[in-house]
């Protein structure tokens, strides 16, 4: 069912600041800005690799506003790990079967995520405390990019 | 200097409920067991996929005692995403690159990881909160599988 880790996400104060210092002590390139109004985040996609169905990277999210929920989580918790996304091929047959093993989907149907792709919650507390997050990353373009990066 | 996600590693209280949980939910095979005193932890790796110079796994974590790093995390935070392991081709390389850019090692040198790997933690009051591993796996046996699997 998961193909790849798509991408661990980090909540973090200052975008800008962080995606300086992960770019250059990590070596890491940035291949999305987006901001989704949806979630309440500006983020940021820095590519480290490719799996099966798609490639796998580090998420910066900093939040538009203090009652966004990343706004919450830096407010109690600081900055840090925010929540994992997993590479699946096809999503609402994942969101079923995972629904059907009594795990609650924090989303009833895909939403749209990073560079085009879809994406759908899992309740933290019924994953050991992980917000998991699935992925069925955009389909690529005739020249191998995915389309919306 | 990333090539993959190695793992994500999450703190549990039970680990055997913990694997029968993850491996039926999300359909993942656990590819190795073991105990590492000096970590304090009894642990479980549960293979998601393949990229650069090694695998991806969830890793399980359960603390051998309460006075533990796992365990003294579960006692503060309860269980949830621990760290994240990155893979690199090199580790004393990719080591002192990261200290030469200012972010503090925990590890002087590296020590042994799950499945014969090599690896390193850095502080993670460096890293935006996130304490991150790096990961060298073990070169690949004859018969292509990791020597200590």
């Amino acid at each position: 069912m998961f193909m790849r880790i798509d991408h661990v996400a980090i909540a973090c104060h200052d975008l800008e600041e962080k995606i300086a210092f992960f770019s250059e002590t990590f070596e890491l390139t940035v291949v999305a800005r987006e901001v989704n109004e949806e979630q309440g985040v500006k983020e940021a996609m820095l590519h480290i690799g490719d799996g099966e169905g798609g490639g796998s990277y580090i998420q910066l999210l900093e939040p538009l506003s203090a009652d966004s929920p990343v706004g919450k989580f830096l407010a109690k918790r600081g900055e840090g790990l925010h929540h994992v996304a997993f590479g699946v091929s096809n999503i609402s047959e994942a969101m079923a079967k995972i629904e059907s093993k009594g795990v609650r989907l924090l989303d009833e149907r895909p939403r749209h995520g990073s560079m085009g792709s879809e994406i759908a919650f899992l309740h933290p507390k019924d994953v050991s405390g992980m917000l998991t997050e699935l992925v069925q990353a955009a389909p690529p373009s005739k020249n191998g990019e995915n389309v919306h990066t």
